[in-house]
């Protein structure tokens, strides 16, 4: 017995749901969970289903077929088996909450997920990723040499052959050519409840407006900065007598777990993406 | 063009949803949200649909139908018209903050719901019931005639016929059969986060043990008291400095905020019962 | 047996808590409970003290003798007597849930506060004012006549002679004049989680934007727009299912526990403005 | 200069805050933070004070002359330098998530403390304690032998001399005479929110139950089991979709964050014991 997630968005039809159900029974799959969600300004139709089932077909024999009904329905789709975990590369800087956070999940195995390896621009995190047995990467970011460094970068992504990057606290701007090839792969946490906060120094600007609330905001990626489709936001209390070094320092929880969250949604298929926004079917 | 709602539990078998999806798309309704969930533990699954359509045949004759299919699969079910409001009774007693923001919604047309009547042991809510000229009936609850008191209460309650029964603070335990005639069908606000203080003055004892969040439950009724299937609960952050009647003060926010939403997702049909738990499709 | 509560905000300077709790102390003054807060970046200091006593001076001589104490260390300060309750004028517009909550809480004595009025430029909550006692005042605002429409409104507001003025979805803009005049005691509720989505229409920029949570936000108003001091914040859950439109309808739960709350932090002398922000001792 | 904490609980009494910032002010001590509570149930006064200064004695010499005052008020007190690092004995068992958390903490300064070691009664958390470079003893607990591994148990516990102990997720229960010993001392996170679900398997219970909330509770250890006075509590909302393990694996993103908090609490000598309830003076 295993168990499929197929992941559907298409323009909204008649008998979609019955198309589908129909497909996935004929081929003796049993569902045993399943959100639909019809975008109504958008006339968008969304679908998340997990299977159960010894299917009477390969999966690849599935996903043949599968393809001429998406076709006809102009679906964008992906199935995936949740026996294959996907290949988790974190990028970080100085920082370590986050990335610690997630080596650990990994390492208990609390995500479905291969963490295969962390790549940053200062040596800092180079003895926690060791001691989990993570592959290391150093790639220097330098004003001087940005683009040729940013190029370099990108090349050492590449040669990981990621499925998710996750940016826990990178501190770089990505280019607009890693965000487009990577484009619903990048996963960012933001330490501001968006759009609060917009770029760099959020807590200290928080602590400046005398907010009673201070957040997180784990989004994906685009080429505009901190407005890609946010995935998952959570927010502490902060009172007065909380500097903004003190701020910075309780927002790391929420930082750190709200990243987490962000990126299981990911991870177990619970995202589809519309326009700038996302569909969460938690 | 209308809405209705499809609200199905059955025991899990092979091809459920496809039966039903197909169902639906034969009459031309057309399926704009769905939830499915399969309760691995008692291998129960579960269905809200929410079908938009003009319907090619009548509502009666799907109903019809539909009963075919159900019993084929040993459905519990139930299909809904939104344009038919609910019929809901508040009971309530001498505090009024729920009974006032409950009656407040209805009168806004916040809530799918048309509230028919105030029924309560004092005369406290017979002002503002008025006011919102809403039904209000008084039934006495005496100690030495208790017996026959609640024999009356339940008479004026079956009088009403209503749809829901809400007991917004109404400080009576319900008799036995009349908790299982409304079986499912009566919404109670408890001012504790259940399993925590169950029965009589849960601030008291809450202040006693010195927890850090008071909340509130909105369950169901049976005849076991507070032990009934939770709809919704929330909590609030208290100190030391807070003493019970003050959190008493303070939760009245929680409780009405709580029966507010565990009632609207039972009016908008999002709640299916399993055992002595639910189901919340939200 | 009486409570006063002494507010004091002054440059830091040595020995302050020690004269003023000795000050109280030769009054036969008991100290009940004390807030005492410095903020590092001003050099300022702030005090809350609860004095519950039979003063062996009047309320009015322990006043005269502290202003030279106050004077000394130049103190901004002001005494209150519990007994006397502050004079709260509620506006609003056509939305009725806040008021009704601010009308029932004032009502039910939930608040310290006597409610003295709903000044509104629409008739909708004149009946709501009517049915719980409290005085109606109607003043138009047109468009073309907004300068001397807004004068008759202050002049409307200053007859009330209020100490609070609550902005409960008032949906105009104050006047710089009277925002000056009644500075520290204008209220106002935003329906967003500031610095989010300052000026119109927030929800549906919030669903626009696709937040995971909306908010809504307490804060004094000053001249400029959703710029002033931030009391109280809080945020409520929302997901890809919500249209703006049911943003809004959740979104009345948290505005009006929201005002409330600040209100109540105003009402019981709980805050202190610091620039551009607030101390709350709570 | 530096920063002293003084923390004050007594029977409530005339003058109390004017002769304690007297004497402090004498010294040449600056209030830079105070809080102070009368409990009015018990007549019980309670103070924390943060002190910045060049004392123009020596702390010895403060805390003699300090013992004086204190005795002529009955006063249960103590100072704290905060250049000292309390000692922190982490106690685990097999899972990870709190000690790798706390861990990470202390080796990031996050914490106003000095980790000296884990114990365990399982090998589970050595390498994870070793690659921290904290030392790490383990004493076997058997059914069989229970009061003699107990006391050496104890035994090694002593040898640490801790300031603090923090069980995170132990597992055992803790032995009367050391939780005598350590009064106040202790610090267990329970995985409920206490009262709900005392002992054992609060996951499973709670998923029975069918609550909408699960909670963490971080409280002080007395001899009887999740009894003691709770420090601090959180919650996370849960759905009908999670399964019992599926908790326990949600949970412990609260476990973690409601430990450290309580704990920090602890270490900034913000919690003030009161029979079964703490004042925290956040």
């Amino acid at each position: 017995m295993n168990t499929y997630r197929l992941l559907i968005s298409c323009p909204d039809a008649h008998g979609l749901v019955s198309k589908v159900s129909q497909f996935i029974f004929k081929r003796d799959g049993n569902i045993k969970e399943a959100h639909h969600h019809l975008d109504e300004q958008n006339k968008h139709f969304f679908m998340r289903i997990e299977i159960e089932s010894n299917l009477t077909c390969s999966f690849d024999e599935f996903q043949q077929e599968f393809a001429q009904l998406a076709q006809k329905y102009q679906m964008n789709w992906q199935m995936n088996d949740v026996r294959k975990l996907k290949r988790v590369l974190i990028m970080g800087s100085k920082s370590s909450h986050c990335v610690a956070d997630l080596l650990h999940r990994g390492h208990e195995s609390e995500m479905e997920a291969q963490i295969i390896g962390v790549l940053s621009n200062h040596d800092k995190l180079k003895k926690l990723a060791s001691w989990y047995d993570v592959d290391f990467k150093k790639v220097d970011i330098n004003k001087d040499t940005k683009v040729s460094d940013m190029a370099k970068m990108m090349d050492t992504v590449d040669a990981f052959q990621p499925d998710v990057i996750v940016l826990a606290r990178y501190m770089q701007i990505i280019p607009k050519s890693m965000c487009d090839k990577y484009s619903g792969k990048i996963i960012n946490i933001h330490h501001s409840f968006l759009p609060s906060f917009v770029g760099a120094n959020p807590y200290e600007r928080a602590a400046q407006r005398g907010v009673k609330l201070i957040g997180a905001t784990c989004h994906y990626v685009t080429s505009e900065l901190d407005e890609g489709p946010i995935i998952e936001q959570d927010v502490l209390r902060v009172n007065h007598s909380d500097s903004a070094e003190e701020m910075q320092q309780m927002g790391q929880d929420i930082e750190k777990v709200t990243l987490a969250k962000g990126l299981q949604y990911h991870l177990e298929d619970r995202v589809l993406i519309c326009n700038n926004k996302t569909i969460v079917f938690s």
